[in-house]
């Protein structure tokens, strides 16, 4: 009944607020609750707005001066960025990654702390220029060009046989010297080992499937490159700094810890790449000693058949056991829509809990958009084989129970915006199911999956995408302040080491407001 | 513990289960809770997903012998459909047109009796080919090509005055004497009265702002010829006709209820264009008795200020007390992210209730992906100023205080997906919100919007995007019914009208049943 312009009331309504305003107010509530009146009064429309808004990702987060100074000033940027005609979290991140390059958010969201990405991918961590210009520039590289277009390689002191369906080995740096430019060729590697395209998006990938298929095809073809020790040890490394760069200061890598080979075609094991990864890790934090480190989510393809993904589990407990300071546990990869569900591998999977051994599970569910399916089943298997985070969760939302026993366990969503775009489950970002999480403050991490793959890098991209797409205007700095915190505390850290990681992003972050308010 | 195919369990655990088979029962069911454990037991799974199935729309309807064998053909059906290479849902409705066509499940989703349609526009309900068809080959027809390429029409006895910015009017009757074929003239006339197209709609249509635009350029195109009293009614007749066929049985009609003009160009005030909507739909409830009836949610464009807006919502409350019978209510048209906000018109708003005068809303709100701005308040202060349901609510499940009261009040979302995507909200519709709040059975009801503008009819398209689309292979017979059901009981109808036509409906569906399972 408080309407800011009181507008003309019968004279009954008048008087009976006159005469009883206590009755008058009581009848308010009572009426609110029913819905039998219709005169909304404002000071309750602006605690229920207020009440929604406390109820998002962030919107806990007790903001001190300067923050609060930022935050105005992000929300001035933001009004600025939705006014804009090509309004990015509606593009395709291909046609809009030079527009968000050019955000002054973006800018600050690259300076940001952002704690740790949670979600990322071993083959897909570091850039793809880096790649071809380190990686395929070293001596003996061949590579072959396959029957379906792509491209193979091999690292190797002998000549090596050649591949069925490929054409013979060429020497790369015998076909180098013959050009006057190599720009063309290595413009040419480089679009082979990622699905980023400058053509329209949509005609080159018109379905899922085709997507899929680019991706996995682009796999194969880095696998030679990628494999080879030299390079294997370079790629972390250099991932690693692209990752510290953007200002992120832990990584927890799905890795399929494939056999890596040397130049004489002798190979090593999976301990020995654990290993390797956590020798590089210790190397790079002694040289940046506010970068926190690295865990490695041993992954294995879900193509596997059940005695395969037997002896992996085994593999994967004998690791964990190993290298208890490197390992964070086991998941599964490859498109969940096309491979056998997580129940199909529930034998091998129960193994860990049967034999009493710690295997913490960090399975993908619900990347797909099928509902009802055997698939779309993942989520609810995923938590009842008690996974510590849920990667993609993008079904979630269509699932109210696995969606109540994610929170009430607080088994975190790890988000991937722009990855979910490229794989075509969502078109505009502002429509992304994460939203609908955020509203609520679903325990939930942003990451950026396969980042080099899509032609992104680091995690502010994806940052970019939650804060101004799935955000909205609604979106402020305690959304960005919870999002670096829960990195770090859904992370598989102990919960000391949790408080040291915090702590030091604390630091971090507190520089980072101080810098950008003044 | 109980796994299908037992797995090679360690003694130890084998032994806990033998000596202590209610202890491990016991534990199972706490571990379950605490997430400690990580074997899942078959049984409690099978619980889980029972559950969850049991709270989706429709998940709770009890369906007789011959209902499950109609069922069990369904799940077949969908699962031929989910296979093929070209998923309608997936595809842009008007790449998809022909394909939902030619499917079983729309043949059968056509025959079945869906109850009411509960958001559907005036101008936008009948055949664009009819009324170019029917209207456009009267006598008197005069169409002059705009500036902007459209085109505008005028019914008038003598030669009508030029239009600014149009071409000299041009009698149909003679520009069709002078041609051979009049194909040509008929197909351009029905481009610019719909936004369908045969070219590729991303290109056709870009953006949001580009196909609003054309929304409403196709109606005001259309306008001097609906706005003509005897194509007004044949037009009104001809989508009740429509409506019928496509075996709905009842209509809420949002209606401008604009001037409507005679030939010697006086016009006709509201209460006469209501009045007229009244008369006819009598007549063709006499002529169908197996059609319930249609009311009228008088609607006017946002783009109203506000002392239009005080003027219109005094007009709607006084046509609210002449016409109790065939005006439901009120709301308001046109796109809501352009548009002022419902709070912006909130003393106009407040009036019926302030006097106490029965005026039901039926606001539009949630129409929108952008989060946080004025507009995205729509839904919740569609709530508090008490709306009957909520048009589209598409941003629903982003606003969980308003999705809270919506639920709770039982204040219905009409869901229209083909509109949705059609304006861009979504691509994707498996992707749709809706199937999130159908994950939950929220209330809610499937219709149309403006199916004629969208190259669709009826309402069955619409009912295969939300059947098959939204929910994929986990909706069934009864999700089919709860929302037949659905249209009734949340209807404007009064509750004795409701069980009529429950009754009415049931009939009909238990004859669609029977025929359909022979």
């Amino acid at each position: 009944m408080f309407v800011s312009k009181p507008a003309p009331r019968s004279v009954r309504t008048m008087l009976l607020l006159l005469q009883r305003p206590h009755a008058a107010v009581a009848c308010l509530l009572w009426c609110c609750l029913t819905g039998v009146l219709s005169i909304p009064d404002p000071r309750q429309r602006e605690a229920l707005i207020k009440q929604e808004a406390s109820m998002q990702t962030g919107g806990q987060m007790v903001l001190t001066d300067a923050e609060q100074q930022l935050d105005a000033l992000l929300f001035k940027m933001k009004q600025e960025e939705i006014m804009r005609a090509d309004f990015p979290p509606a593009m395709h991140f291909f046609q809009a990654r030079t527009l968000i390059r050019t955000s002054p958010i973006f800018s600050l969201l690259q300076k940001m702390p952002k704690g740790g990405a949670l979600h990322v991918h071993d083959l897909s961590m570091t850039s793809v220029e880096w790649l071809v210009k380190n990686g395929t520039y070293r001596p003996h590289c061949y590579m072959c060009y396959t029957d379906s277009q792509s491209i193979r390689f091999i690292f190797s002191s002998q000549w090596p046989k050649a591949l069925p369906r490929c054409s013979p080995w060429i020497l790369l740096e015998n076909l180098r010297a013959k050009l006057v430019n190599t720009t063309d060729l290595d413009n040419s590697i480089m679009s082979n080992l990622t699905v980023f395209t400058d053509q329209d998006p949509e005609t080159v990938y018109p379905t899922q499937d085709v997507i899929w298929d680019t991706f996995e095809e682009a796999f194969l073809a880095m696998w030679g490159l990628v494999t080879y020790a030299p390079v294997f040890r370079d790629y972390y490394y250099q991932g690693l700094t692209e990752f510290y760069t953007d200002n992120v200061m832990y990584l927890e890598l799905r890795a399929l810890l494939p056999e890596i080979y040397e130049l004489d075609g002798s190979t090593h094991d999976r301990a020995w790449t654990l290993k390797t990864y956590q020798d590089i890790t210790r190397n790079f934090m002694s040289e940046h000693p506010d970068f926190f480190g690295a865990r490695i989510i041993f992954s294995v393809h879900r193509a596997a058949n059940v005695s395969v993904m037997t002896r992996v589990v085994e593999e994967a407990m004998k690791l964990q056991k190993d290298f208890p300071d490197v390992m964070a546990g086991f998941d599964m990869v490859g498109r969940e829509d096309s491979g056998k569900p997580l129940w199909y591998f529930r034998d091998a999977l129960s193994m860990p809990a049967e034999r009493g051994v710690t295997l913490p599970f960090f399975f993908h569910a619900g990347e797909t958009d099928l509902e009802g399916t055997e698939v779309d089943q993942n989520l609810l298997d995923a938590l009842l084989f008690n996974s510590s985070r849920i990667g993609h969760g993008f079904a979630l939302i269509r699932h109210p129970v696995a969606k109540g026993l994610s929170r009430k366990r607080g088994v975190a969503v790890e988000v991937c915006p722009i990855s979910n775009q490229v794989t075509k489950l969502v078109k505009d970002l502002r429509n992304h199911p994460a939203a609908a999480l955020m509203s609520e403050n679903h325990p939930l991490v942003i990451s950026s999956d396969d980042p080099a793959m899509f032609g992104s890098s680091g995690l502010s991209y994806d940052f970019y995408e939650a804060f101004v797409g799935l955000g909205g205007m609604r979106s402020n700095l305690g959304f960005l302040k919870e999002l670096a915190i829960n990195s770090i505390r859904y992370s598989s850290l102990s919960v000391k080491q949790q408080e040291q990681a915090l702590a030091l992003w604390q630091r971090r972050w507190d520089k980072f407001v101080s810098e950008n308010t003044l």
